[in-house]
Parts: structure tokens; C-alpha cells; sequence
């Protein structure tokens, strides 16, 4: 994790790709979003959805999974470069989140993170808020899903 | 279901209560959200959440499964008096998704929804589009978490 002085406005990482398939799907609906469209394949097709759809909280829940991971690649990264390493704060929330277009059984999705701005916060001396855009595009390319996250990081200079 | 002309703003309906553990937050960390704060009591206690707490997606898809079970309730009433029954379209998204206060283990929530506000698409002929405002209160009675959801449902008049 990088220091808000070192996180620039427009860095884009790819946090990776995740296949939906027919089991994920109706094992995430039948805990946290059992609705008919998501638990069976006939319903799905007769839906609006038009066959058996993710949960849009399964398509958020697998971009923060991605997003720990790439965390955890970046932090080895920076430790193997001997780079002193910033622990994250919490998120406050985020804005905008869209659902875009259905994620299908057999849909894989490629997850992308762009910082769209970098500023300190008057309310917490010693850190900053990073916004980013985080998009999911599907394998024909089309933009599924979109959040701007937010996120507290600490600044170098009040840490020395 | 209600039609979109039966919705009314300002109605509010409570969702449900959920008690977050120590087993299902680390159960759904370690699938979706492996931060040491939501796997590990001591890393959790030793963070800026002072204790094992839940994923923010957790609690987000926690409220999804309320939801639904709140519509499935609302419809077999509806049902029960003899009422017309509309179903639901998707959801575009939502906007302004905050995480207040850390859920730790051993919380209680309470979910709520209230209508915020009820308008025709005109992009969308015979739907409408209703803006929820829902929020989850821990046992403290202090609000943990809210957004504003989206949902497209269809008008009365066209479907006749």
C-alpha cells in the first residue's frame, strides 16, 4: 500500500478476472439473494435478466475479494523493492454504484481500479481520501458494473 | 409488490434484524473480504475497529437478504387480501452507500427502508423508478450503515 503522497491521479491496476458459473450464483443467492432469477436457470430466461443472473451484491462482494488480493500482491511487491509500507484506513462508504448489465452463468469478468482523486482530509490530520472507479467488464467487452470507492490513507510526512 | 402508484413517500417498513458472530463474519471474510480485522478477534481488536469486525459488504449483503424476505412477506399478505401483484424489475444501482460505525461481533442490527422519493422513467414507458433510503441501527440504537437504493417497478395503468 503506497502513502498518499505516492498515489496518482489516473493509475489504473487490473485486480483480476472471476467466472461466474451456475453454482457460485445460486450458492451466494440462497445465502444473501433468493430470488427466483438467481436460484434457477428457467426463471433467469423468463426474467428480465434473460437466464440465470448474478446477485449484484455477489458481482460487488467478488470486486473486494480481487481488490484484497491485489492488495496483498502489491505489499509483497513494495516489501521485496524494501519499500516502507502504508497500512490503509477504513472506507467510509462509496458513491454511484451501478449495476450496469446482467452477469450471466458463464460470464467472466475482468475487474479494473483507476484513482480518480487524491486529497488530504482536514477532519483527520496525517491522512487522505482516495477515490477510485472501479469497472467490470465482461469477455465481450461490456461494462457491467461501476462504484467510486473510497478509501482513508495515512501521508508519509506525518508518520516520520 | 406494490404498483408504483401505490407508493408512497415517506413509508417506511422495517426489514429485519441480523446478529453478526464471529463464525459468519470470518465466514464470509474469508471468502469475499480476507482482511486480518474480519478474520482475527486479536487483529480486529488491534485495528481502527477495535474488535473482529464485519465486512462492509457483509453488512450490505445481509440487507439484501432482508429485502427479500421483507417482499416475500409483502406479497403473500398482499396475496392474502386478494390484491393485484406487481413484480419488481432490476435495480440500476444505488447511490451514497456509507459504513458509519464498525459491526462487530456480538452486534444486533435492525434494517429499515424508506421511501425517499417516487417518479416515472421516461425512458421506460408503463415503469417508474423508486428511491429507498435504507439504514441499519445497531442495539446502541446508533446508525451503522445506509444507502439509497434504486428500483425499477411498473405502473398500475399500463399493465391494464
Amino acid at each position: 500500500m503506497p502513502f498518499l503522497e505516492d498515489i496518482k491521479v489516473g493509475h489504473r491496476r487490473e485486480l483480476g478476472t472471476f467466472t461466474f458459473t451456475a453454482d457460485n450464483i445460486k450458492t451466494f443467492a440462497r445465502e444473501f439473494d433468493p430470488q427466483p432469477f438467481h436460484l434457477d436457470e428457467e426463471a433467469g430466461r423468463n426474467s428480465l435478466f434473460g437466464g440465470l443472473a448474478a446477485s449484484g451484491w455477489h458481482v460487488a462482494s467478488v470486486c473486494m475479494k480481487l481488490i484484497v488480493a491485489e492488495g496483498v500482491r502489491a505489499r509483497a511487491e513494495a516489501e521485496a523493492r524494501g519499500e516502507e509500507i502504508a497500512t490503509g484506513g477504513p472506507s467510509p462508504g462509496f458513491r454511484d454504484l451501478r449495476w450496469i448489465k446482467p452477469v450471466l452463468a458463464g460470464d467472466t469478468l475482468t475487474y479494473t481500479s483507476e484513482i480518480e482523486s487524491v486529497r488530504a482530509t482536514a477532519s483527520r490530520p496525517g491522512w487522505g481520501i482516495v477515490h477510485s472507479r472501479n469497472v467490470a467488464v465482461n469477455q465481450r467487452g461490456e461494462e457491467v458494473y461501476s462504484f467510486l470507492g473510497s478509501v482513508f490513507m495515512p501521508q508519509r510526512g506525518e508518520r516520520r
